[in-house]
C-alpha cells in the first residue's frame, strides 16, 4: 500500500467490504503477528491507530522511532530498514522524504504501508476519507463536495481528490482561505481528470451557499509549512453555518482541528469527524488483515 | 474511579475481595481489551504499573506521551481526548492541573481512572494504600497511624486519609519534617472527620514513642514543590527506630523513597513498601477487572 | 545470563537445540509472561529484539527508559530494579556501567539477562555470533576466523573470543584498522586461552590472503570511544574483496555497519549479517524460553 495510484477501483471496494464486517471477524486474526511502525518523522494519531488497529485483532506493535536509533551510530536508511523488517510482519512507514517510503519497499520481504511521505501521499488516510463519504452515501455518486481550508497544501485533499476519479459523476468545489487558494495548473489538472469545467469549480467566500453541497471537508491552516503569517482562518463552521446545510449532509474533517469548526457544532449529527477517526481503525484493521492474514 | 469522594466503603470492599483473588482468576479475562494510558505529566510507575496489570489479564495498552503529540498542531485537550478514547476500552489519565481527568471523563463514554491530577487526588494511590494496611490488619479498626515526612505537600496522605474516614476507629498522628508541618486547619479539618481530639495529633521528634503506633506511614521531601531549601530530612528511620518499633506494625512508603528510610532496614518483616508495590499492582488489576470485563 | 564465563559448553549447545526448533514450538509458549526491557542506556537494536522475541511466542513488553523515571526524583538503582522486577518475568538490563547488572541480579527473584554493561559484557551478542557460525559450520571445528576492524574496542569480538575457548581446534586471526591495533597482552592472553602461537594472529594489510579464511568478523570503526580521530576505515570489504574468499566463507558483522562492507556485496551469498540478525532472534527467543517457561 504505497500509492493511491497504484490501488484499482476492485481492491477499493473489497477492502470496504471487509471494513463493513471487521467486526464480525475472529477477534484473534493476527494473534502472533507484529506490525512495526517506523516512524522517521512523528506522528501520533497514525501511529496509535495502526497501533489499536493491531491489538483489536490480537496482533503485536513494534515502535521505531528515528531518535533512539542507531542512525546516530552512521546506519545507512536501508540497513535500519532490513533490519526492522525481521522483527515482524508488515511495517508501516512514515518519512519526511518523498518517495523513501517505496524505497523501502524495495528492499524487503514484508509488506510496506505508507504512513506519509512528505510531501507525497497518504493512502490510507485517502481510503479512510472515501470510506466515511461511502457510510453516509454508499453508492458514491452524483456528490457535490466542497473542500474547504488551506486547500494549497493539503496533502489529504490532493489524495482524496486522486481516490475520487473511480467515481466520475461526482463534482468538486474548493472554498479556500485567503492566500491558500489552489493554483489555476491544479484546478484545471483536477477538472480534466474529473471531466469538469474549471471555472465553476473555486467558490467565492460572498458567493457561498452552503446548502449546495452533500460533503463539506474542512482542512485546518497548515502554518508549519509556510514561513509568514500570511493567511488566517477566514471560513469558520459554526452554528449558522451548519443550520443552513442540507439535513443529509456531513462535515468531514482529517483532525487535529484548529479554529476552523466550532466545538458547538460536534454533536450535530452532520458533523463526521470523529466517526470519520473510528472509520480509519476499521479501514486499518481491514488493510492490515488482507496484507498480513494470508502470509 | 475519578476521586475517593465518589467512592463507597461497599465498594472498596468489593474491590478488596476482588484483588485478594485475582491471581486465581482466568489469566485472559481482559484478552482484546486495550487500556489507553493517557500521560500529560509524567509518571513512570503509575504507568508501568497499569501496564503490567493489563499485561497479567492478556490484555494491550497503548501509551500516549503528551510531548509527542498532536497538541503541538494546535488540538484542544477535548479533542485529543476524544481520538484517544476510540483507541480502547478504558483510559488512564495523568495530568498537571486539578480537574482536567473529571472533565475528560464527561467527554467521553469508555471508563476513565484518575491517575494523578495535580494538587488533586491519585484515587488508586490511596486504595492500594488503604489495601497494603488491611492485608495486616484485616479488620482496619482501632490502628494508630503515622504519617511521617513531607505532611504538608504529600497527596498521598491527604488521598489515604480521605479513604479512612471509612473506618472511623482508627487514631491518625503526624510527625512533619522541618518546616513542611501541616496547617492547623488541615490538623482541625482532619480531627472533625475522625472524631479526634486535634492536640494529640501533632507528634514532636522529641516526644516521640515509635513503639506505640501500628502502622508507620513514610514519605520523602518533595523538593519539587517548595522553592527554597527550608525544610530537610531530619527523620530517618533507622535499625535503631526499626527496633523499637512493635513486632506487628508496618512500614509504609509510596516510592520513591530517598534517604527518609535507610536501606539497611529493606528486609526487616515489617517492611512493607515493596510489597505495596505488588498489592497496587493487585488493586489496579481488580479495578481494570471491574471497570473492563463487562463493557 | 550474566556473562559468557557463567556459562557451560553444554548449556550453550542445548540453547542451539532449542534455537534450531524455535519454529516448530507452540506460538503462544509465553502467552501471559511479561518481559521487562530495562535499558539505563539506549540501544534500539538490542531492546527491539528483545520485544519481537517475546512477541513471537506470545509474551508481552514493559520498556523502561531512564530518561522518564523516577531516578530523576533521587530514587536509588537499587529501588529501581527492585521496583520493575515486580512488573514482570524477566528482566533485560543494558547499564553503561560494568558490574552492574550482576549486581541487580542479586536483588531481584527473576531471571536477568546482561543486554551489555559498559566495557564489560554482552553475552546474547556472544551466543548469536557463535550461532551464526554454527549455522554455517555445524561442527564448529578447524575453522580459520579472522577479526578486521576496530579490535581494540570491540566488546564484541572479545565475547566471541571467549565463548570460542569451548571450541579449541579453531584458529584467531587479527586484521585491525590503523591504530586499533589490539594490545599485546590481549594477543598474548588469547594465544594462551586458545593455545595458539601469537606471531601468527596479527595479520598485516599487505599480507593479507583473505581465501585463508573460513570466517570473515568485521566490526565498525566505534568513533564514540576514541576522543581524537586518529584512526579510519583502511579496510573495506569490497567486490573484489569477496571475489576472492573462500566459496564456504561467510562475512559476518554485528550491525550497525558503516562503511567497512561495501553495500554492493550484501546480496552475496557469503554475506550473512543480516542472517546473523534473524539467528539472533532465534536465540533470543530460545533463551526467553529456557528462562522464562518453566518458572
Amino acid at each position: 500500500m504505497l500509492s493511491i495510484r497504484n490501488v484499482s477501483k476492485q481492491f477499493v471496494e473489497k477492502l470496504f467490504f471487509t471494513a463493513d464486517n471487521i467486526h464480525l471477524r475472529d477477534k484473534n486474526s493476527l494473534a502472533g503477528k507484529t506490525l512495526i511502525n517506523a516512524f522517521f518523522e512523528p506522528s501520533t494519531r497514525t501511529s496509535l491507530s495502526f497501533e489499536s488497529a493491531m491489538y483489536k485483532m490480537g496482533g503485536n506493535v513494534i515502535t521505531f522511532n528515528k531518535d533512539v536509533s542507531s542512525v546516530k551510530k552512521g546506519e545507512s536508511f536501508e540497513d535500519t530498514i532490513r533490519t526492522l523488517s525481521l522483527y515482524g510482519d508488515a511495517m508501516v512507514i512514515r518519512h519526511p522524504e518523498k518517495g523513501l517510503v517505496e524505497k523501502a519497499s524495495n528492499i524487503i520481504d514484508i509488506p510496506v504501508i505508507n504512513g506519509g511521505d512528505g510531501d507525497g501521499e497518504h493512502p490510507t488516510q485517502a481510503l479512510l476519507d472515501l470510506y466515511t463519504i461511502y457510510k453516509s452515501f454508499p453508492t458514491l455518486e452524483n456528490l457535490k463536495i466542497l473542500f474547504v481550508g488551506d486547500v494549497k497544501h493539503s496533502r489529504t485533499i490532493n489524495s482524496l481528490i486522486d481516490i475520487l476519479q473511480f467515481y466520475p459523476t461526482n463534482k468538486l468545489f474548493f472554498l479556500p482561505f485567503e492566500n491558500r487558494e489552489p493554483s489555476s495548473e491544479f484546478l484545471y489538472t483536477t477538472g480534466i481528470a474529473h471531466s469538469q469545467i474549471m471555472d465553476n469549480m473555486l467558490i467565492n467566500k460572498i458567493d457561498l451557499d452552503i446548502s449546495f453541497y452533500d460533503v463539506i471537508y474542512c482542512t485546518r491552516l497548515q502554518k508549519e509549512r509556510s514561513d509568514k503569517e500570511d493567511s488566517k482562518v477566514d471560513i469558520i463552521i459554526d452554528k449558522n453555518m451548519v443550520n443552513s446545510m442540507k439535513d443529509t449532509a456531513i462535515i468531514m474533517h482529517p483532525l487535529p482541528r484548529n479554529e476552523e469548526i466550532h466545538p458547538i457544532v460536534d454533536n450535530d449529527k452532520r458533523c463526521k469527524y470523529f466517526d470519520q477517526m473510528k472509520y480509519g481503525l476499521d479501514i486499518r484493521m481491514a488493510l492490515l488483515h488482507e496484507l498480513i492474514k494470508n502470509q
